[in-house]
């Protein structure tokens, strides 16, 4: 019997701990952004990798595509749709030559992340709240600010092309 | 007395699973890379983000540095040299055109992670046990084998090359 009272209150102190050290995805941070009212999920830079990408153009950019735990264990198991909960990232930085990497490397062919740029952007599972953008909700947020209505509109209509991987661009990069 | 038993229970409880838990940096898997004895650090994959680079030439790649908990620490409080434990990994993907961004977007300028290439590589830093190369270990693992030893006798001679940043190229992307 005290044996049974020992583990249960190593039991309950032990569960306090996990709660107090389990990451508050529940919570967010800042301005809620239009349409959706995503918030900027907090310690969102911790989140774990999911794959790398450049974009040219006006974009000109290398960028980071993190995942929060729900995310990143859907995509290691191929788990589609992506089950509520799940919250993919998209950072941004400028896409800028490195002049050391290149005389280390004898030649000019190094490109780095320089400022961040083109804003964070979010995306949010939730199949009932955003059950009419196939259970996801867009957000993308300029210097912390939320960007505008019009920016948010456009999201849903592009994400559309890939239905068939609910909605996700981008692909799991081992 | 009841009670401190009872403390002193959970605590011991608590500190048994925290250990179990914990990521254990000190033991490594596979075979170890020549020169240095490096081994692939476990989970390394799961490691946070520092950076992002795209290299073109011979190379061809995108490439994420990824860092454990103490180099990422290092890095966000600008503290130089990195402490001891500190380990910082390189991936890269090759570097393949989307067409399917590239329809979303509307023109070509669309590039991510393709297979895995160039091999993984890692510095860890053991300031006595890597005493004559800045204290970094340098391993260099293709498809999860070592590199050879002509490939781990370059590493110290091109990071020699930032010397005052403690020996490493990668700047961190906030």
């Amino acid at each position: 019997m005290r044996r049974i009272a020992l583990l249960l209150v190593a039991v309950v102190t032990l569960a306090g701990v996990v709660v107090s050290m389990a990451p508050s995805s529940g919570h967010a941070d800042g301005e809620a952004a239009p349409i959706f009212g995503v918030k900027i999920p907090p310690r969102y830079r911790d989140w774990r990798l999911i794959s790398v990408a450049h974009e040219e153009g006006n974009l000109n950019d290398l960028r980071a595509i993190l995942g929060n735990d729900v995310a990143i264990k859907a995509y290691r198991e191929g788990k589609r749709p992506f089950p509520d909960g799940a919250i993919i990232a998209r950072l941004a930085w400028s896409y800028v030559p490195s002049e050391e990497n290149n005389k280390a490397f004898g030649r000019p062919q190094s490109f780095v992340a320089g400022p961040p740029t083109n804003g964070v952007q979010f995306m949010v599972k939730d199949s009932r709240k955003y059950a009419s953008t196939g259970g996801w909700g867009f957000a993308q947020f300029n210097d912390g600010k939320p960007a505008d209505e019009a920016v948010h509109n456009t999201c849903f209509s592009c994400h559309e092309r890939v239905k068939d991987r609910d909605f996700v661009f981008t692909h799991y990069a081992p």
